[in-house]
């Protein structure tokens, strides 16, 4: 038997989900989302120009941007941009992540010669800080996209959520305590339809044997995206 | 007669300012500071290290660094970092302006050898992100301070507001409408002791006939100084 | 029935895979990786250092950096460096997929306080590039142990290999044609042991049912992965 | 009473102030400035070409960029752009400052489509760097408008000089022996008419009473702006 | 008498070459040279677009990037562009001459409003890569335009070789060690009509006296430069 | 017969040179050098301390950079640093030419463990930028090492010209306007006994046949160097 969560979560029970829409008044779309104690605002702006791999498609195009507050984490972090400072890679890979789970949202081509850019900013990290971008994320979106007409551009709801296994046992949504002591750390993005998006699922520390259990997590991960698109359906109205 | 402030202020009236504590958890001193619709995230981290040239003074060292989150403006600004862009000019002239005001605040050889970096992001701007920065950051500092055992470091409180000249008129605390069409826009950083740190007045458009005309400004700003004194006392209990 | 595959394969059926060890007579250890048409250098470099978050913990540290020539694809990329322009977004995804992955093949306690880097440089891409990297790279970096005197080090063999759901059939090992088409992309990272460190699946335009689907598709990724690690093991001697 | 200043001079004095007009042959105007030791080339340059923010307005755009040969001080100072490095903060503060000031000499909407970028590059710092980069600017910015028979967008002379609180004493212009033992450090950009531009002030060290004071001290170095607009008049013819 | 060259060649000798033509798949034009152990990727890219300078000219452009893989060296460089990493000033040094040399084989005129950009990556160094890099740029840059149809703007064909005085000795085509032990290292580019492009000489530790020497050198390294172009002839057909 | 130059000098005439030595008073070493209209200043920093690559030699280095006041040309050069615009290439390498010609003045061994940085800035291009750079370094570098009291480590005087193939006369010491019509352009580093440092012979246009050309343009260019050693013995007294 496996040892109480540190909240005292059952195992697939996702961490208090909240959403604030229109937190930052000058964007199209917004939300500061909050999975537990990670907090994220989420920015959606509409701009008239796509990018030059997509001019003159008729269509449109949507895209990510990550980034974390310096003191986000329990250390701080030096911040992008600062004496030529890059972006970190963790930022790169994630904002490429929260991108591609948006697109599938949406109809590139019913969006018409639009950019969508995703604003992803962490106020504070205890874990999960790309699922919850990508579920508030969703939220700026649906929110923009009616904001300037274009709600149907929407083809569907998209959220993550992470499983890990901890001490054997796949638990829904981990906090930063348990993601450091799980043994395989499963990031699912889905749809309300309870389709997969992307799937990346991570060995910490050692390898591990999937048989079958690969589905079952992905299916524990599914019935926690399904629970945050009625929270998202709830927001949008 | 001069027309009414475009949200019904009293020309020497502050916006509503409102402080949120300990808004970042991880951070040894944190503040929301809310300057009518400008909002800004200050986050005080304590390092035991100091920059090279303070090596060896057996002092420590205060520095700030200031963003915007891409959409806290009415149109999206590029974000720092990403594909190796620097931070903006106006960013780097304000963190230097909050460091100067804040090292003003704190005894650096009582400090020891540590850096406090105060973190200022700007959720929403409506005008005085600047001077929101200064009086949020002191908050965090000071909370930092007493968080590591180092509050005989504070020396005095420091607090900044602006005061603009908006059709012949001095008014305290413009928002971004009435900064957009001020004669002059004259930002002014004190202390709860009546005393300034920096003062820097511009001409917008027009230069002006000062005339005694700047103390009196400068009068004014300090009675908004007092009044954010007064709330940040309130704040740190 | 699906549509035989571009260049006959069965679909289970590796490409051709070679390895060319020694290919870099300066590094500790060196292979030229080709799957098919898709070529990658791989070298290992052993330096007697460790990263700031290393030192002091006795165990040294695997990394990896991973780069394109610019002409590697079908049309020109801009070379990262030139003018001061970063690594793309999708390099620094990949690479750090093939240092997670390569530090599952090491005991970094029994490495000592050193630093190996894998570097990856595609020469030719016909997709599949970072599965390569993942698979050529595991083989520079024992080489190089081996080299040093610090084979002890080495816990397991790691290989990655991709599955495409092409024309609703999973398929082994895509090539770029093949990418192109799939709905489901998945990248597996695994070991000679049958087990996995790595599964990044995404879908390709339409999200995707999985109902079991992940772990099959798993099951034939590692049974490709089985292949390599013998391949592997015969360059290896 | 107060001591005698390094250099013997009057309180309300100005250093040696020369101009070298034409010291750059290839630009449009061009000037060499000293005030006392500090020296500074100030070049202008007019290109048929607007800023983005400016396109479509029918008027033109002036633009300053400061720099410091790396041995302009006492000791050297990285070159900013070897090895990516970029400008650093103080060169970027000191910019925007110029640029404020000059196209406050100029009537933007009768230049034209035309950017004027008035370059200030400091061959040797003695202190009043950014008064003699302002001052001397003006004097090549108005060179150059005439060049390209401009001049008719000129408003207004432009200068600026700096005024310290030393010993309890206003003076005016200090050297940079006199900065670094002031108590308060005043710059002011005004006109030819007598009017003020910007002012900034800081407490070096200590907080300040203003109590009338900030007027006074804008009063002397009105003073000095007027000296330095007549010296500049006699340059211009 | 001088001692035996270290691979045993005669003075006059170049080292092995070898040419794979076709190397690189995708590109317009490619080729791996090997001078010795020293082995260079070129790649020629034929883009339908000029730059700023050449636009509206009606002629093209051609022009080189250079660079090596981490480990071309005995010891690991750093990759440009990871963490906004700049190219090497070596690297920019040599693609500039490289450019050069490559244009005075090209009627710009002829070749349209096109560019060619010619990339050198090296695999392996072991002295003489600029030299490689030239002569088997050529060679992409030849078999480019053919295929694209515009063989009519070659002028003329461009090898390049190093000479250097090894104890007293004028030696064709140094390796590693012997330009390390070189009094004087001279890298000629010439075509195959004995002409020279450039010429560059360099003491080693010592200045040398040249009377008459450098023509003597330059006429050795020609020989060498008829003998690769020989070469080049063989692999274009 | 060829045309007379457009300064109406003799073929082997040098350009008026000029020396203004101490130019930068804060430099251990300085000077404004002039060859006509290209004035260049130089400086030379002294600095306890070596780079990486010669700690531990007991010995020092010298290396220098090189940079344009932006408008040095005749139109405006962007500046480096700015907006992380990284230097430009043909700087790179011009300070790479300058770094080697002035290390071969020197017995860095004698130096001890220093490292002397020359910053050549271009105040005004008329042609022999690099040349200027490297004849008034070698004077600031001699000043400085005197200043500090290392005048033994000065092993030779170093200068450099240029020769020019012009209407098929060679010529010394070549303008911009000359050098735009060059055939030939050659840049010689050589010592005050005739020996040669560095030699740089480029094609402009069309190639050259040499027949012993260059070594005649190579004896044109040290009568040149003689005479500038002359010319530097003069001011370094």
């Amino acid at each position: 038997m496996s040892a109480a969560r540190p909240d005292g979560r059952a195992t697939g029970q996702l961490r208090a989900v909240r959403f604030e829409p229109g937190f930052i008044g000058h964007a199209e779309g917004s939300v500061l989302v909050a999975f537990g104690r990670t907090r994220v605002v989420c920015t959606a702006s509409v701009e008239d120009r796509v990018p030059p791999h997509r001019k003159g498609s008729g269509g449109g195009w949507v895209t990510a941007e990550y980034g974390m507050l310096p003191r986000a984490t329990s250390t701080r972090n030096e911040r992008a941009g600062v004496r030529g400072r890059p972006q970190d890679g963790r930022a790169v890979e994630i904002q490429r992540l929260v991108g591609r789970a948006l697109r599938a949202g949406v109809d590139l081509g019913a969006l018409g010669e639009r950019q969508v850019t995703i604003d992803c900013d962490v106020l504070e990290a205890d874990g999960g800080t790309r699922t919850a971008a990508v579920t508030g994320g969703y939220v700026a979106l649906a929110l923009a996209l009616r904001a300037v007409g274009a709600a149907a551009a929407l083809r569907r709801a998209v959220a993550a959520v992470s499983v890990g296994l901890v001490d054997g046992e796949a638990r829904l949504d981990l906090c930063y305590e348990e993601d450091a002591h799980a043994a395989v750390d499963l990031n699912v993005v889905g749809t309300d339809a309870g389709e997969l998006v992307e799937v990346q699922g991570t060995a910490e520390g050692q390898p591990f044997r999937s048989v079958g259990g690969l589905d079952r997590m992905v299916a524990l991960a599914l019935e926690g995206v399904a629970q945050l698109c009625t929270l998202q359906r709830a927001v949008l109205g």
